[in-house]
């Protein structure tokens, strides 16, 4: 059994961590820390899991937590990842951030976007960007994982077969996604107030989100060069799933049969991207709960423009499913483990 | 492997169905049927089950159905169940009824309820309430159970313990549920009409639904003569879960400890009752997705009234995963394979 | 032009009241407080009334406030409101509190579910409940208006008729409500975060709610003694709107018409209270952003009891459309003055 | 007072018509027409109209209805206008169209995209696309109007200063559009099924909807030749409101400030039309139930793009409470006179 410990574990992407283990085979844990609800039953912070789950809340003790844990994840505003991630690798053990401390390969992209220093710039040059799809053999011999982003999780997976080609005009490309509430987390704001987002749609950070040099880097790794796109992200009145809708100008004349085989090709062993037959576009409800990343797309020739249409579950392959994948790899086992529930609908 | 064929297969609860088979390691799928979408591969109508299921959807030939199947579910408007469950018999299969038209132990109280003539009494004689909770001994021997409704799922094991304790006063039982709109399936109807139901809350059928005397028949038995009890259904803007909230007079003295230790006794083997803290109050999130019947309590001294609340899925415990923990109890497995999922929160 | 001072602006009731206003033909607003929010414009606050509300929001200044007011409202938390109440005496101008401080002909009643001393027990006798269908003569001449709670509008019009005239036994009473998430205020906080609420229906403060003894209050006044009811409140993910199920046991033998033709009379006069067509059942949604209360009921022989459902928008006919009502009584303008939209449905 | 018949009046355009008439100080209608509910009364289809409106539905008679009217509303699926709009003209009556039949200046592109003859070019050329907006003048003067669709008059609203001007390249305009429901109307589909939609977000009709030419239409008008652009409509779960983000590509090189005079000067004299400040972005709630289009927007100098957004309550803005604007204009009133409600928020 892999004992892990997840530190920030009352937040909504460490809570889908405990879910996702609670099916689990291979995995026993070891810890939940917090810092609002010590000593108090988990079950009592997260009421579906009564049954599931008897420990406790504790309180976050690095070096005890390390020791009783083979792998770590934390899911912790950003900044506070670096302390916990120099113990675990003191120690030996595995270590997997689900928030952004070790996500860009250029310390200086994260300092600009994130308006601190890095705590630790060496530790940053051994992460490995937490995409099975994109970095599979690396992330099985990684020690830290910087595990992706949720809405650079939807944009990366819709447009890489066609960056790693080089069939798109990078200088063209928009990303204009619509993310389901859960993705801002369980800190209470007006901005995720009942009454203020039910029948209510909105854009924010036009332009300016901290995800966009996210998905630039990793789509200009494909690209091979420095890449400069828009990322529009907007709240729509629903608990889960992120639906990004990507547009790119055409460099070949390619057809939408043509555009279907790059895709089927470039994904072909993948579990969870799940190119959809032609007849069918995705929804993000056909992924809640569920780790899959479903691809439509469509070409107009008119504007000769390719059109993608990405859907994810923003909890799962958006944060807690894509770390248990990463965890799995990183253990030797199946990558799929615990991770093969499909989604629940209606 | 247990052979299963669903007929009705592309309903709400055919589909649940489908999903929690997926994830069954003693049961594969023999035949989905169905009226709309003949020849339609299953995922073109349920895309969440894209990559689980590759089957099409076929016309229901019952001869052949029954013959390649172990044990046959239907999920049909009632009336229709009869045929297949006489072919089910006549060939020595297990039959599970998830319509109405086993559920009644007095075919009288089913001809004035749904105002039909039930096709075969004798059948109905031998059918067995398909609610493990109360009848678990005589399911596990039966060959054609009647699987409850969603509503009187939560309603039946939420008075259980005090009606067969004798504590209530029959006369004063109310039962104040509040349903997802799931329930009313995938038929199309103005009150199923998106723009009609987002931001409303309504009663229904007020004291004339046909799942009242379903309840009175089994808190009747439990309390060993007849009941008439209000039941009042409302719809609210939800996809899944029914919360109810029950009432009754207290004909013994009895304080909210006697209460909680009744519960507890009466439930003390049940997986899938969860009797909550004293603390926690049932919600239907808490349940989504699951097979769990979430119980809470209390007593109002003033009034003299109890009063519990209990939530479910009314596509899981109310109605499919109820169907496969009937299943698993027929076919000698463990009752609870393939049902111990968590619910999805948030 | 009545002038019109709004302490509390920035709450849901405070900006139910500038919209309202905001239509109507004989106020103007002279003053917008707010704890939080000072100097912002009022349209930073609340973007539906930008190019409605030029004003900036203020902080309090009680003797100022009052001075270029005729009529203030205070939209508070319990307890705050005496202090605004005695200026506004003392300069002899009108008071209309939405909040729970002028409720209460007992002080005790007040004292004990709110858990503070009253800070005027004097000028709470003064205070007149400000609902119009019961109290309008004394409203017109009142100085201080205690305005209902949301619950409590809709119990007490849904039961005043059978009160009045002694048709129910007052022992068998229960009122199982279901309310919109905007009855909680705008103020943060798990229970109204949206990831937490939405798909999800529970029952709170059972038989502990401080709109129960509200109500008992106001009923028991028409009833003539003293009763104890049960009121079960539940959130239902919804903006707005309340819709209450109620019971009662009938000490008359009466049907469905005669029960048709108390309500009908006692109503006769009302513009607010809408009692439905046989064939139709109140729900919210047809009164969404309205000053209406709808009223439907059926009677149940078998158990003798009778079923009244009544919905309100908890905003307006529950808080803020209600207190404008009271307002034009006080100033003696024709009671439906800025009054008479329809709900907005779909 | 104008005497007003609506043909259609059971949809969602039709009854909300009906809602905005119900405050019109110089509007009676005349009658209802519908397919489905004749002789019904309106308040039972509609139920918040209850006490607003006691006409009966009728069933359809031209020449009479056109006789009894001054002007005639159509709100009925495209290709049965036409013979509506022959009788009005012939009896010298105005008339607008909600529906699609008269808002091409060509009928080639109505028949390509609606794959349907037109029934009367004849008509469609002295027929004036109703908004307000870009054409007040002509529209004063007009006998038949196209009302605009939903997508195209945020669409359009948000992008006319830029095009009017030239600002853009027209080669590289994408509108991505998030729809509310209510804009599939109240005819049934699973694609508008309650369980369907809640908590899901999709595209559809991906760059192939009949609203894109429309868009193309004006703006090409605008900017003095064809242009080809992409728009991508989306469904996302609440009731009313679009909200438009907008991308195109700058020809001149200019800033935010730049920018915003630009919309602040073309829009100076609009009221339906709110250019919001910098600190604020549009969102569909708070143009709910009002005749608003919202507008913000940004310069991304990265990538030399300006983006826009505008929100619009698609049955007011979008459908009838823009045509109650033309019939305003047409009939000599005051323009805004009926439509000045604030939003309902929250």
């Amino acid at each position: 059994m892999i004992k892990v410990g997840i530190v920030g574990a009352t937040g909504y992407a460490g809570a889908e961590l405990v879910r996702i283990f609670s099916n689990h085979p291979h995995v026993r844990i070891a810890a939940l820390t917090t810092q609002s609800y010590s000593d108090k039953p988990f079950y009592e912070v997260y009421p579906h899991l009564y049954k599931y789950v008897d420990m406790a809340c504790e309180e976050l003790d690095i070096p005890a937590l390390v020791e009783k844990s083979d792998v770590v994840f934390t899911a912790l505003p950003h900044g506070h990842a670096v302390p916990v991630a120099e113990e675990v690798v003191r120690q030996g053990k595995k270590f997997i951030d689900i928030g952004a401390d070790f996500r860009f390969t250029d310390y200086k992209v994260y300092e600009k976007w994130y308006k601190i220093a890095h705590g630790s710039k060496e530790m940053l040059k051994q992460a490995v960007y937490g995409m099975p799809e994109l970095h599979r053999e690396k992330i099985k011999n990684a020690d830290i994982i910087g595990n992706p982003g949720c809405y650079p999780t939807g944009a990366i997976l819709g447009l890489a077969p066609l960056m790693a080609r080089g069939t798109l005009d990078p200088g063209s490309l928009i990303v204009d996604s619509k993310s389901g509430i859960s993705g801002a987390g369980r800190k209470l704001s007006l901005n995720t107030h009942y009454s203020e987002i039910n029948d209510n749609t909105r854009a924010y950070g036009i332009a300016a989100h901290r995800h966009m040099p996210e998905i630039e880097q990793e789509l200009g790794q494909l690209f091979g060069k420095e890449i400069s796109l828009i990322f529009t992200p907007h709240l729509v009145p629903m608990t889960r799933g992120i639906l990004s809708t990507m547009y790119g100008y055409l460099k070949e004349d390619i057809n939408i049969n043509d555009l279907r085989g790059i895709y089927a090709n470039y994904y072909k062993d993948e579990t969870f991207v799940r190119l959809l037959p032609p007849e069918m576009l995705p929804q993000t409800k056909a992924v809640f709960g569920s780790n899959y990343c479903d691809i439509g797309m469509t070409v107009d020739p008119r504007t000769r423009r390719v059109i993608v249409v990405s859907a994810i579950d923003n909890l799962v392959k958006g944060a807690s499913g894509q770390a248990v994948q990463n965890m799995n790899l990183m253990c030797g086992l199946n990558e799929n483990t615990g991770l093969e529930m499909p989604a629940i609908y209606p």
